[in-house]
């Protein structure tokens, strides 16, 4: 939690409330005959407002260069050193379904496959099956007994789902059983680690008996598994920061972020203006809160320039209703950049501004990657973000007599 | 190799090629009446349209306020922290003159030196006798054997000669000879740590032996040997980057640098056009190229801002034919500033560029100390650039989910 040693010796509860707002995949990029980034074409008379009268930078959400999935550019903007806890695929992909992970808690990302009669690979992806047949083939696998564990499936989609185990000591450090190749059998799950090998004989029983449970299954009569991970442990955003923090997201996989930190995730509706409702509902009842705007990041990933630009514009009209909520900090953050004409995510500095009764107008007019750079914040690890929203906030005292 | 603890992770090899040019000493000052920088006061019209459609920063060598030199400068460029991987004074003496150093090799600089026929020390310098003078000398220093290890003297200028000693398990934690004053004999090493005692042993020897092969020398008849350095073990520049590189340089010093990372160094000519021409001649070879243009360090360091000028313009020259190999990443580096006005390295960040597909203007509009910090790299450690240039060259995934 914010990479400061004293911490705890400094964080003081205080009455203001502090207000996230993450655009996800906020950065955009100009190159070629695209003479501006998203956010310089864009119609953003309310960001740019208040970009004039905050503390303004470029955020780098992991290090220079380095290209961040949602899990660690997310962690960042928390507080915590994105190098330093890390989410594995299989939890993250459980998150993202809504899939509930307590600590010890040991997930994977499941592939449905084809064997012939003689357990060789035909098809390592069941010939993509649809949504449609793979569903209930994955609520048969719900029935699948291992002594001691718990175990759960939940369909993802096409030929995907998530295990979930639940029990004792299990460990993520066990090999994955895709070979890679087709015309071979699935692996065996190996221990990585000595204290691992109880959970490999566990999984590789639960390979068996699950590969005898859909052997009549004319396409998807087989599974693979990878990516393991263990739900990861984070201390408490909460308690190391002295927050209520209250998370307000439509996306499944941000709602598991947060709550993988303590955060508590308040239902709300799929777009956004529900989520403005539901933060207007909680108000009261927190003092920090991360909205989510997926938006920006969809259409980025999409390539779709113009649907950017529009994700843009349409969260630059919600803010005069934040604004009268009157945050003491209010924040516009990106996990990371999601450049349209990459059509993913990048490595570049995140556009940032913080805005309190402490923050002065520094000269930038507008929010752009462009122009931001020329702010007090300079080009900053994101790690640092809630440090700033902790000072400004109130809510850090002096450090040393 | 690139501070970044799951680098193995996410490096991808990619057709993609990085070209980066190393201008020696590049940052320079204005101080006084001189009122502009070298780089402000050259014309340089072509990095400076570069620089329009570049990511642009300035970047620290090695930490604030240190002044680097050759080696520490270079590491940092190539992505291994420069407090992390030493390269001892006798190993760089000895890349300085090209002589190889092998893993386990003990190098250390020599001064030859006068003594009475008491063996007290007259002049720690020989009397600063000439290359002419000492060149033979240091040749009979060749036939000195010590059992079990390859004894190798090479003259470098005037007094100076580096000694280098391959065998098993030679230390460099052993003391010096040198008293620092005159009227003593010269000190018999020690070893610092105790499984230094054979190599301190080994060299007393050779010390002895070498006293007695050029006893009948006049004036260099005794020596001093202090800078004991191992050549430094170094991850594989190639293998930790999935890249097949290539050094292009003049100067034997920095052709050692990088064939202490494992660079493939190229036979080339003394000037920069040779050195552009097998640039050109090896460019389907490799995917990276270090290409080190030396002449603004010399002008710098001999305080010749004038000639620093033109060095400065005669590389700008260059561009257009380095952008018609069309690299996929171009960057414009230096391994620290060299002022004219100060005639020496100096700690000052230094100017930055990266060029791909993937940049766009960023306001700055010419190519120096006073405009760069406008870029969106900001004041970043030059550790970092390798990161920069494997994103920009699509050579790095995804960093967790």
């Amino acid at each position: 939690m914010i990479d400061f040693p004293y911490l705890k010796e400094i964080v003081q509860t205080t009455e203001s409330k502090i207000l996230m707002v993450v655009a996800d995949g906020l950065g955009g990029l100009a190159s070629g005959n695209i003479r501006q980034s998203e956010l310089e074409a864009a119609r953003i008379p309310n960001i740019n407002r208040l970009a004039q009268h905050s503390a303004c930078g470029l955020s780098t959400p992991v290090a220079p260069g380095i290209t961040p999935g949602s899990g660690p550019g997310h962690l960042a903007l928390f507080g915590y050193d994105p190098l330093k806890y890390l989410i594995g695929r299989g939890a993250l992909e459980a998150m993202g379904i809504g899939l509930e992970l307590k600590a010890g808690d040991l997930a994977a990302r499941g592939n449905f496959a084809t064997i012939d009669s003689k357990g060789n690979l035909i098809d390592r992806r069941a010939g993509r099956i649809s949504s449609d047949q793979a569903a209930p083939i994955a609520k048969r696998l719900n029935k699948v007994s291992v002594p001691g564990i718990e175990v759960t499936v939940e369909h993802v989609l096409d030929y995907r789902f998530v295990l979930r185990l639940r029990g004792e000591n299990l460990s993520e450090k066990i090999s994955e059983t895709d070979p890679q190749i087709t015309g071979v059998p699935p692996l065996k799950v190996e221990a990585m680690e000595s204290n691992a090998s109880a959970t490999a004989q566990a999984v590789n029983m639960f390979t068996a008996n699950a590969f005898k449970e859909i052997a009549d299954e004319s396409i998807a009569n087989a599974l693979l598994l990878r990516g393991w991970a263990n739900a990861p442990s984070l201390p408490s955003f909460g308690d190391s920061l002295g927050l209520n923090p209250a998370a307000i997201a439509a996306y499944p996989m941000y709602r598991g972020l947060a709550s993988i930190v303590g955060m508590k995730v308040i239902k709300t509706g799929p777009d956004f203006s529900s989520q403005v409702q539901t933060l207007n509902d909680c108000w009261d009842a927190h003092d920090y809160f991360f909205l989510h705007y997926k938006f920006t990041d969809s259409a980025g990933e999409d390539g779709d320039y113009n649907k950017k630009v529009t994700a843009i514009e349409t969260l630059d009209s919600y803010i005069p209703e934040l604004l009268e909520l009157n945050p003491d900090v209010l924040i516009l953050a990106g996990d990371h950049s999601t450049p349209a004409i990459m059509g993913a995510h990048s490595w570049h500095p995140v556009p940032f501004l913080i805005h309190s009764k402490w923050t002065h107008g520094e000269g930038v007019s507008r929010f752009n990657e462009r122009e931001l750079r020329q702010g007090s914040l300079g080009v900053f690890e994101a790690k640092y973000i809630m440090s700033h929203a902790m000072a400004h906030s109130g809510k850090l005292s002096k450090f040393g007599p």
